[in-house]
């Protein structure tokens, strides 16, 4: 394959939002900065090489759909070289500078382990120069665990413990991979970690071997010198009936349970989050609240809809709600936005690649530019403030430094008489928040 | 009120499978030994004051539809205390010899907090008197922190530092009245310790203020001489759209995180577990496998439905499964199964309640001898055992002590080449458990 | 009551949207002209009296906490006056000239059901007064056949046939009401028909008792001169566990079934159509292409919440695709926007009230701006003009005309060979709708 | 391949329910009768070649995991047929005479249609040979329109009318296989008739041609002979985001909008039934008492997962509701029993099949039995005509028959006051249920 990969296609630029063209940004303006900081740097984007580089359009009752130009049919290694070189073009007319991707996307598996290292060698081989010279690098990298039948039953969970053996080659190897690509993060998503029923699962056993799991790669991971955060990615069903990273509080407190919570941070998919009851907001305020924040799949699902469809996120007040969530954590440094998003089956044409994370990336654009409105004019966090200043006292101190025993409190009680309660405004925050939107 | 609260119904006795009476015990033999133990003493069945003698029928579209005989309409102490012995006569009657309840259900509200609590002396009084005559002790007490208007914000986790000083003087009471009572746990259902939009609240001062509240009841517990075990309720939501105990691993976290952990247990709710997105036996499992597994509010939902149903049980694969797991534990003493359940708002004779109850009783009943049969077979358990086999080994003790590092496993995983891996044999772990149902 | 309700509240202006005075409109400017049409005739707005008048914030586990001044605390014939004045001043206020009822909202019920009727007539004078002077007449009326414990096991499929005379009596009464006051419209909901449990259930018998129902209603409509549109809304479930007008397609199987789909048209609640598994937007195209849109209850769910929490709506994407459905309808007159939707709980300010209604009036007035924008635009309409026009040819018009045989289309197939399939598209139709967003 | 495919299984028989051989049937007996007809006949099981020839085990996140000895890893005709043999011969051991297949299930495409067409005559002639020596005929046919990508956009709803034509063709041949075989059925399941989006869809335009299509299949049937039922088996979504058929009561609004009710019948499948909302039982009964129930596709799906499982049911009380619905049905002939259920992913023993099947016989047959001890009972029956007894009077009969006006209905309700109203008894009729399981 010699010359261009998307020939039609040049930079993305920032035209603004009266703008139509559908390949420019309308929101998303890399170096303008916003709240004190770059809007680059609030995002720190990625392009995940798995959705966009091997996605194929299949789903459980549909055969692939995409037959993209560069292709041949192959998984050959030197497909996988050029699909790297399509990639990176990709990234640099996108805009984005960082990239994720599992070992097993970027090169084939040999016939061995030894022989499938290899092959990842070579590719990456490619990928560390391609990186040198566009300045795009990993975002994070991880072991996919999933795919293979030999991980039918879990990887670190699985029932059998040469998988769990293979398992941990594999980890060792893609975080040594991600770190010598200079990756700022590696992923845990536990694919199938879980169980498909109660009957025949041991699932105290199976969630002590998935601690030791992981305590065996933060060792390793120190004596690497590997210095990126490691993230647990929560997911509550699919492909298992239940993963047992359900969600961000499930996640929190397996870590604390085996003395890892140092160790760790979260990596929220809003799909995720919708799959798990709660709304993405919800989950990225849980991280937030307990340190746990780390990186962010950007993505979103329908509310309809009971499995991941991995959209790209569109919803404006969505969006608007996940940045204030970043916002308040101060941005997601090392972490970022990755977009863990796939094209619809349907869209079948080169250029919807582009269309769909331009519309990734300017909602989420939009989104911080009506946080930056949200917090110019105050008014929300004012409301809030008011809300809680009872506890803004004495009695509240106390209560908040934990030495307010029931004696005390009673005491109080009987004196105040029936206590006054405000109206909790609800419909006045909905109509102060849709106003920056 | 004189005389028999149920005229025509007397003391409900076991007449086995083939009875058609409704007003017996087909599988319930509170005598009969199985799995070493009493049936009585594997359920500790307890009537929940609440629903069976305050449910009114009503709900979001409907008025109240019962009206029971001994009701004069009103909501007096002396209506109170003819409650309590038609309560009394009626546990008697179904063999049943627990109870739970609310501050708020066996005593009407004074005009000031003292004037409720004297209300509520008297009451508890009666109560004493009829718990010595009959032998009837409260499987748990609680307080009542989401009916009154004052607790729309939540208890602990109000906005309003004057509703948690009314919410602790309140479970002081109630603590002291459960213990005067010879009650053997206090449970702690977070009604609306949750939010209904996270853009009025300020979640991680909530859990801290929660924190604060359990601890003090913790201290308060200790200094009055209390044994009995605390509970905390998980719940997904409703009446709040966000709980703070949403589900078990939730509650895990929560106490995990504010050092609690050694002072609660869980009481899990079947139909609290189905609306959080899990099975019944998964939230049963979680809890036992961390020690956490307390008590059991014995009901179930509807799988169709997105609100708390509070049926009484009726399926017997679902009561073998929660039996599994109540045996694995070694029981609940000191806890039981609360009939956290209601008869539907269409049930308006008084038999209905007995029907209801002993339905319900009768369904567990089954899941234990189910289980008996299951452990007798002992193919299950084989078959679980063998899958895990491989970890009964040298690599796999090494794993499960945590000593497994990456550098040893991938020599394994090499040494070895290609894991072989077993059916997960589910059809047939499937067959096996429906041929005890 | 002497003098106003809301002394401090005047009459609701339109600001624009730069405006930060929650008491005024933002995008709502009744007599501006958009589409070729006046906004407020686009809208045709209602309040529901129900809820802004008769909401107490109670909840399934929570007592009222409303305590608007006007209340007494009683529901006699001069309260019910009282409340009838406050509505109108309300309406009148806020700008809406059309209001909804159920009979048991307006008037207190008597001892039997001729002095309940007596008790309608005197507070129906009172509003046709008030109509007089204000010029707000009834959007529609309807009769509330859901509280009353009679109707427990439902209205016109109750198992008891006294209930279903009654209800008759009932539904006569409201319809002569309603169009004395000149209401445009007459509603169905079926809040209790449907079942608890198809265990005793004779789903078919009841659905035939439906049927006659409706009929009958039919042919007193026509017998008193009422021109009125009749409609049905669809409910999925609650309180019953399984509503027979389930969604918009379960309602046209009935009507087409019982020979009744000429005299029904539907009215389409949004939060309705999310708890039956579609989107709103679904449930208005379903309604419309078969010719039975006719009223909207304007309100919006939670997604992640399983009962009908009828909030305001104010997501701006999901009032867009609303205001789509309804441009596309050419309106909805003699139907209108019904507010069905009610305030937290928590709000319990009089000026709430009037913010929830600005605020769900400014959404839908900003999605009638934004299909504006998208129709001047073109954009959208064109791509899904082309991904059909394969179909605007020969072979097209045979199929469309239903006399395309199989034969011929096989030698089509096989001429032709593999055809052509072009991208869905959806990305950039997400991109073009969410830019006039 | 010569001899035998499953080598060490001889013919399933019926042990009775103390066997505790997996290989043999514990309820299932074929010949025995019950309720007037011999279980063979009540059940008329089908194999579904798909699942359990053409399964692979793969998932949207797994590759495949399934290798059968007699599969050689090609699609080519020779293993085409050595396939069909090997179904033959598994359908012999199971002891089920019928079997349902797609064209696409049994032989490869070709590179034309032509070529297709005549690799499916092909493998047609080998079945029809082996279906004389064995007897085992088709319950039904259908065609494959979801997997191609040509079908991305649906089938008779694609965008593109060349799809269409292609699709027609298909189904044309399907049809003449299906009737040649003698098979007694044939099936409409829209796999991908529906929307992803409704911003790119004329959902109008899609439904008129999809009537059309169907209207045509109708005239195609006719013309060749084919006597056999034509069923639409409803879907709500997967893998559209809403399937046209969503579920039972859609699809009979949609047959009877398009004059098509009397030609076609419907297909229920449990899995979809709980996927759209309802219970299985409710989809069951809705297409019952409107005379659509035709055929049943048996499987379950899991309570908590929101995406089609095809899991082998065996849940005692749901078998013993599908049974109820099909004995009032007076059976299911010419439909049957489909097995529309397939192997877990991690379940690949070859015995798994047998199990698998075994097991939802046995279930069903289980099913069977409870209903024949229920009617015998009679007491579940008594209470459904109590509650309705106030229907057999005059007035009900007056109502029943169209004729009650609401004059004279309004007149009873005056003289006969407030009506009086019985419990609903939901709990006893739960308790009479479980006392046949």
């Amino acid at each position: 394959w010699e010359g261009e990969f998307f020939p039609g296609i040049s930079k993305i630029k920032y035209e603004g939002p009266s703008s139509k063209n559908p390949l420019s940004f309308k929101w998303y303006n890399a170096e303008e900065e916003i709240l004190g900081k770059k809007m680059k740097d609030w995002f720190r984007f990625s392009v995940a090489f798995w959705h966009t580089f091997r996605g194929t359009g299949a789903d459980p009752f549909g055969a692939p759909t995409k037959s993209w130009p560069w292709e041949d049919g192959t998984n050959s290694l030197e497909m996988a070289k050029r699909r790297m070189r399509a990639h990176f073009e990709f990234s640099e007319k996108l805009g984005v500078d960082k990239w994720c991707f599992h070992d097993k996307d970027i090169a084939p598996d040999g016939k061995t382990l030894t022989e499938t290292n290899a092959n990842l060698d070579a590719v990456v081989a490619l990928a560390k120069e391609l990186q040198e010279r566009t300045k795009i690098t990993p975002l994070w990298g991880t072991a996919q665990l999933f795919l293979h039948p030999r991980y039918m039953h879990g990887a670190a969970t699985s029932s059998e413990v040469g998988v769990y053996a293979y398992a941990a080659a594999q980890v060792k190897k893609a975080m040594e991979v991600t770190h010598y690509l200079g990756g700022e993060n590696y992923v845990f998503w536990g694919g199938r970690e879980g169980y498909q029923t109660l009957l025949n699962t041991d699932m105290g056993r199976e969630l002590d071997h998935l601690a030791s799991f992981l305590q065996a790669a933060v060792n390793y991971k120190k004596k690497i010198g590997f210095n990126g955060t490691l993230l647990i990615e929560p997911k509550p069903q699919e492909p298992t009936k239940h993963q047992y990273d359900w969600d961000a509080a499930t996640a929190f407190a397996f870590l604390q349970k085996y003395g890892l919570s140092g160790e760790f941070k979260l990596n929220i998919e809003c799909n995720h989050a919708t799959l798990s009851g709660h709304s993405c907001h919800h989950e990225l305020e849980t991280a937030r609240i307990n340190g746990l924040l780390g990186n962010i799949d950007a993505n979103t699902g329908d509310p309809q809809i009971g499995w991941d469809t991995d959209q790209f996120l569109t919803d404006i007040g969505e969006a608007t709600l996940v940045m204030l969530s970043v916002v308040r954590n101060g941005g997601l440094a090392p972490g970022g936005f990755n977009f863990d998003a796939k094209l619809r089956r349907e869209s079948t044409d080169v250029e919807d690649l582009f269309i769909a994370h331009i519309s990734g990336m300017d909602t989420l654009a939009r989104g911080l530019r009506n946080v930056a409105k949200l917090i110019e004019d105050g008014s929300l966090a004012e409301l809030v403030r008011k809300r809680y200043q009872s506890f803004d006292t004495e009695l509240g101190a106390l209560i908040e430094s934990g030495k307010a025993d029931f004696e005390t409190l009673e005491k109080k009680a009987i004196e105040w008489g029936e206590p006054s309660v405000a109206s909790g405004k609800q419909e006045l925050s909905e109509m102060i928040f849709q106003s920056v939107l």
